[in-house]
């Protein structure tokens, strides 16, 4: 799996003239975008973790877009006029750990082209292309085995041309390293070295490196004024031809969940079949681990579990395991999942209390309090954020209140985990669960546990009252062998981590931003229309909203449902108790102009209605 | 969802003379295959289950190929010299339910084409392309909205063209019963109808016909001698480039499980985002319980109940909610899995007791049954096939003798099912646990239990011993609401259903025989260099051979594995109690010539190792 990759974008583009002369190579616009931004976004999608960019002249412009994309690295190489761009890829290569893509910065390309490198059997693989008689082609030649034997710009050092150098790469950490070391003997003798001079010499040097020849790319590198043209006029359209026709059809759930995802995240299933019992699965769910719990606290303090399942596993796993045989537990109910936690813990007869409160009213504290010191109370469970109405409980305070009696508290973060701001320390949550396919916005199958380590230590020696969602023996067997028990949801994990690198990017701060936005939209055309909400805006999540149903009117929540789905949209009934409600939840990758898109629509099937 | 495809193939094919001669268009060759035939492949590989082909012309080669591929239903025109293309659409209608893909006989084309038309969000899309100057063009004008105006030969009917009518459709139902009402009503006046003829009809009717265009589509109908050569030497090398650069790694998983898997059940997973709790996706989980359920049995007397989980959950699924309280188990360990069937017992404090057999012999059948008299055992608790060892017990056998005592038998057939042929009737198999990423070929991440309906019935009124796992809850949740209790793992779904497509194609009985093929491949080599099995040929599953490591010689698991691994192939050790073995699967979408391959690097390693 190749999580790195260098883009080497120090070049001054001369050719380019006045189109250059204030910015990079990179930063030629197409369509009103970057071209190097195009190509980060690109890797971003095709799971590249991150982007270290050498930089020279004009640095600035890459220190400026790193700020946009956290996965971006700068790195700068002083002596830019000096060097080619090997002398950048000599910068950039400490900067790395593993095998890299490698790039060259003014390139415009159809996607297809990383994809197709990703999957190449060979470690380390050049693309070619077709002719494309720019007039700036660089040759390459192979022998029989598709190895390189020359790459130059002069025809009569390559001799018969195979394929032209496209500009992008992969290459094992090795090669890497021995591009560097070919490149350090000849400082004297060849101060302006590119990069392909030592592709070439680390072949030659028994680095086995192989051409993947695509015949009909669409791509252009550009270096002068006449490439931009073509670019803007002909290669640009096949590309986006291309790229959409591998579009998946959208659809804008607005049901809480499984939330929409990217494209990107849909395709990060499409990858090589592997065993997850390989060092390289335990190192990716490893990592997923780590920056799962990089999200709400320290890798020191907590540790997150994985299993295969949906987000009731998990919540499970947590009342099943972490309530001692001594300890007693009391369940906050005051919403369908608040109720679930309160059955589970009833089907394993632990000893436990429900506190009763009201669906849609904010909580008692004080009573809560009272309750949790009469009742002497070890463990607490409650919802963060009840999906079946959009309330939130002050998991906060309650954990802050918790702590200070010495409780463990167990909290239920499904549809709040990676949308709402979470500090496991800060908000006294000993263990949390949720799921793949909500907030951070990956596909159905996994669930995790968040544990406070210490805590999650204190089960060791507790009986399993079951086998396979045992949270203490999945931890221990995982950190012993970087293997999960039992097979865990392979594609549906690689989903995860593109999710992961995809949330990392947006930044769950951001995230509850936009889902606030289009939040804010909803409610707007809510109290437009006059329909009561469930909630009071101010205990809402803004992620969920539970609307009353008309009574009065001829409404049907069938036919409001069927006429939103014909639009691309799908909302879902509400019903607690005899509370009718339609719920619309606004997580997932969505943008306030779809919420825009669907409140139109809302407004045009209500209105005739509500005038009645 | 897309399910149905229908290919008109009646027509004569006159222009191509001698080479259509004795058989219809789609039969032309190109690279050996039929050009029907490719297409054919990539509807199934795109989902489609059932493949309506309306024949007329030498009619029995689609007889015959309908016998390579069960999901041809071919369907004669008799009329077909009098009538056009529609004629033949008529008499198909008949036989599909839902919306389908049209498409002609004579194409070939890049499947991408299938993939984009079947993720326009428009119901009704008629494929076009850019201009291909193949002197045989349909044109197609469209209005602004990109709504079809005219499809004709000729361009001034058309006025402006659009696009190049490619000869694939997608169509809602309602618009193929509306084309056929067109055509019923001008039999008189226009006999020989094409198809096209009857789309313009139909929007003028009131459906809307949308055009997608792709320009730069590689694709070409096939009317004539030029035409073939065409595509011989021109479009086809462009197709197989553009399919090829979506292929995926392959590696050979010779571990067991999960599995290697085809690329089409892993595009299966990259599918619109849809709530499972839609109608559409409860269809589709119905259809693939009912499918599996088809396998092992009839549908009114056993049922197919799904978790989101590994093996290992639907095995806890089977002990933990299959034996009543009052209930009795006796379960059968001669290997690891059968050891974890005893761990789940004890986690529950089942009544049960553990009938120990060796890990590579053959059970003693006499003892067995001795024990479950005397025991007085409610329930048999047993794996079918040893994933340790690859020991196969002798099931049919055993679940004979458990019906004829009243004993109810629970059967982990996790490595078994769809591999070994399987009659839960007959082999007297009353639950069985298997899951989505052994032999089936899907994805990790969902499981099932096939129960006798009869005896889950009887589980009605037992308390649950978990949340999660609850068969019956889970079963009779489903069958009332078509929905799962929890989340379900949608894209690995997805998958399965993509899986049990080829499963269907392939069928169990050959599957077996491939398997087989492959494991006598490695028994060959085995034998050849002279290293021991673990279990005696006769008792072995051939779908797993565990293989004794040589003690004697510097052999090292890691270097054979790490070898193995550079070379596409992943192995797997096997230790149990102090016997040390490596294990090879054969099962998965892998080849003989594959595991050819495997022996001679095998033979290579072990060859100067054993010598010593």
């Amino acid at each position: 799996m190749i999580r790195e990759a260098v883009i080497v974008g120090a070049g001054l583009g001369s050719r380019l003239g006045d189109i250059t002369k204030d910015r990079p190579k990179g930063f030629l616009e197409l369509d009103g975008k970057y071209i190097v931004e195009m190509s980060v976004r690109k890797l971003i999608e095709h799971g590249i973790e991150r982007i270290v960019i050498g930089t020279g002249y004009c640095s600035e412009w890459y220190e400026e877009l790193a700020e946009k994309y956290p996965a971006i690295v700068p790195v700068h190489n002083e002596n830019y006029a000096e060097t080619g761009s090997m002398g950048t890829l000599e910068v950039c290569a400490p900067h790395v750990q593993g095998d890299i893509l490698l790039l060259e910065s003014d390139l415009v390309y159809d996607s297809i082209a990383l994809f197709a490198l990703l999957n190449d059997p060979h470690r380390n693989v050049v693309l070619g292309s077709g002719t494309t008689q720019s007039g700036d082609e660089v040759y390459i030649s192979v022998d029989d085995r598709q190895e390189v034997l020359q790459i130059s710009k002069q025809l009569e050092t390559v001799g018969s041309s195979y394929a032209e150098l496209v500009g992008i790469s992969k290459l094992s950490h090795e090669t890497l390293i021995t591009m560097c070391s070919f490149a350090r003997s000849h400082h004297q003798d060849m101060p302006k070295m590119e990069y392909e001079t030592a592709l070439v010499g680390a072949q030659q040097a028994g680095q086995h490196l192989f051409v993947r020849k695509i015949e009909y790319l669409a791509w252009r590198e550009i270096d002068d004024a006449s490439h931009l043209s073509i670019a803007k006029e002909k290669i640009l359209p096949m590309i986006k031809e291309s790229e959409s026709l591998r579009g998946v059809q959208r659809e804008v759930l607005l049901n809480p969940g499984p939330a929409t995802t990217t494209d990107s995240v849909k395709y990060a299933q499409v990858c090589t079949d592997i065993c997850p019992r390989e060092e390289e699965f335990g190192q990716m769910m490893r990592w997923i681990c780590d920056e799962l719990t990089d999200f709400v606290g320290s890798r020191d303090a907590y540790e997150t579990v994985l299993f295969a399942g949906s987000g009731t596993l998990a919540d499970e796993v947590m009342v099943s395991s972490c309530v001692p045989q001594d300890g007693r537990l009391l369940v906050i109910n005051n919403g369908s999942y608040g109720q679930r936690l309160a059955k589970i813990a009833s089907v394993y007869k632990l000893d436990f209390e429900v506190f009763e409160s009201s669906t849609y009213e904010a909580l008692d504290m004080k009573a809560l309090h009272k309750r949790l010191i009469e009742g002497k109370f070890t463990h607490l469970a409650a919802v963060y954020h009840e999906t079946t109405t959009g309330l939130m409980n002050p998991i906060p305070e309650i954990g802050k209140m918790c702590h200070e009696l010495g409780i463990v508290t167990i909290i239920d973060t499904v549809s709040a985990f990676s949308a709402i701001s979470i500090d496991m320390e800060r908000d006294c949550i000993d263990f949390m669960a949720s799921t793949s396919n909500k907030c951070i916005q990956g596909m159905a199958g996994a669930c995790f546990v968040f544990c406070n380590r210490r805590e999650l230590e204190k089960l060791k020696n507790e009986p399993m009252r079951n086998y396979y969602m045992n949270l203490y023996d999945q931890y221990q067997y995982f950190s012993r062998t970087l293997q999960t028990r039992f097979t865990p949801p392979v594609q549906v994990l690689n989903a995860l981590r593109q999710a992961i690198i995809e949330t990392k990017q947006e930044t769950i701060e951001k995230r509850y931003e936009r889902y606030t936005q289009c939040w804010k939209v909803l409610v707007a055309a809510v109290e437009e229309l006059g329909l009561k909400m469930l909630v009071e805006k101010n205990n809402q999540s803004h992620l969920i909203t539970a609307i009353l149903e008309p009574t009065d009117t001829s409404y049907s929540f069938d036919e409001f449902h069927d006429r939103a789905r014909d639009l691309g949209f799908t909302i879902y009934p509400g019903k607690l108790g005899n509370i009718n409600t339609f719920r619309i939840a606004n997580i997932g990758d969505i943008q306030p102009h779809e919420m825009e898109r669907f409140v139109v629509f809302m407004k045009e099937y209500f209105k005739p209605l509500l005038k009645g």
